[in-house]
């Protein structure tokens, strides 16, 4: 039996348990993912995240990520925020753009320094997949809704009210216009222009925050003229920063791609703590 | 910011954090439990349980014990288990008969070990409390369960269907015949003899085990024929053993007291950590 260091994290409520298997692999992360993930029993969180160190030259680290079930998944936004505070604030680099290694392709993450500390990571989400979903969805019977993949799917419904996120979310992720199920968004325009939004995602019902839900969000709000190409999504477990680029463009030294996506929000320390393998 | 060493431990999926205020005092324990409670954006757990040295020579340690929600408890059984296997794992006694002040009173634990390690914990959780409520309450229209206070009030109803605990649990929770609201049991005797129970927790629904639970259920079944003195109660998250004891008698060097209810079960270290207070 050996001692895993690890750490826990969060990215407006969506809370990971991050684990450099650089230092210490971890034999079987399907395994200790469901066992850490028990909320009861175990640390207890939404999943495991692998960090090490990327063998290609093209990414600084390699980012591997589980769902408390154990399943593997391709990327989460929140997460990889997280990666970025836990990088610089570990001491394992001292860049501010990071380009990480995921099973969705590399991401770059940018991130926000005030006093030796990173106060918000920006990670860019790629570009939006819109193809004419929409209109094959109308024709299925939904029509109060905008379709959107950020690499997952999206249904995002402007609403008076999005505490139906329980029952109307439900029944939607099953609706037969989604032969793959969907992620179900409820949206609310605010006086003072933020969007208030819940999120129910596929297979695992209403959750504090999602990433790409909130992207999805921010692009169907300016896809259909209720807000310009940056939105404020305010969503249970805290409030993210989405950027939809309308043109290539550098600000401070970084470059900005044109039809990308940026997600800019926070991550949080929780706890260290040590536990046998 | 002080760092603050903790421990997660849990009694039957009853989960609670562990610090030892004797060298760690904690400044303010309600917001700290509020903050540190929270199963996303904190450790996570059931509750905070601070262990203190005792000021009075009838007791070896202290326990404190705060609900997720701020409020403190009286006492939890899974919690005092915890407490044995903590002290004598963190080498803060070498005692295995251990005097714990609470709330509730001075509470005796028995530790039992094999090769150094507590494999488990007897606790004397004292005498129930029968008075003629089942006959008040059947006055009230409730005839179907027999009522048992640990300290605590339990209606305790015998079934062949122990998953109505969600449903059933809930209204009777509130119902009329219980004014301060009561905890409800639903148990089952077993081809094995032992007692397979779930349990609604006032104030919390239905949880993975309740140690005044496990006692009120095995003195209900003793009550009404359906076992005897000795039983043993498999709920959600683990089983317990309960004696209710029938003399005076000593075993081992310990005295057992007539009438008292003793519970023994596991209790497991899950992980060290620490944080900033």
């Amino acid at each position: 039996m050996s001692k895993i260091p690890f750490t826990k994290m969060h990215g407006c409520g969506n809370d990971y348990i991050y684990v450099n298997v650089a230092q210490h692999p971890i034999d079987d992360p399907k395994a200790a993912t469901i066992k850490w993930s028990d909320r009861h029993k175990g640390i207890g969180s939404d999943g495991l995240v692998l960090i090490g160190k990327s063998s290609m030259p093209e990414a600084d680290f390699t980012m591997r990520i589980f769902n408390a079930d154990g399943s593997e998944a391709m990327m989460c936004g929140n997460a990889s925020r997280c990666i970025g505070k836990y990088l610089f604030g570990k001491g394992l680099t001292t860049k501010t753009e990071i380009r990480l290694l995921t099973l969705s392709g590399i991401k770059v993450l940018y991130l926000h320094i005030t006093d030796d500390i990173v106060e918000s990571v920006t990670v860019d989400m790629g570009e939006p997949i819109l193809e004419d979903a929409t209109q094959f969805i109308a024709s299925r019977g939904l029509d109060m809704g905008t379709f959107v993949s950020m690499g997952n799917p999206h249904f995002v419904i402007f609403t008076e009210n999005v505490d139906q996120v329980g029952e109307t979310g439900r029944s939607l992720e099953y609706h037969p216009a989604f032969p793959q199920r969907c992620n179900i968004e409820f949206a609310h325009i605010e006086a003072d222009g933020s969007i208030r939004t819940r999120v129910w995602e596929r297979g695992s019902g209403i959750t504090q925050a999602c990433g790409t839900g909130a992207c999805a969000t921010a692009v169907a709000a300016a896809l259909t003229g209720k807000a310009g190409r940056t939105s404020q999504i305010v969503m249970d477990g805290g409030t993210l920063n989405i950027e939809w680029c309308e043109d290539d463009r550098s600000t401070e030294g970084r470059f900005f791609q044109k039809n990308h996506v940026y997600m800019t929000g926070p991550a949080a320390f929780v706890f260290d703590g040590e536990l046998e393998q």
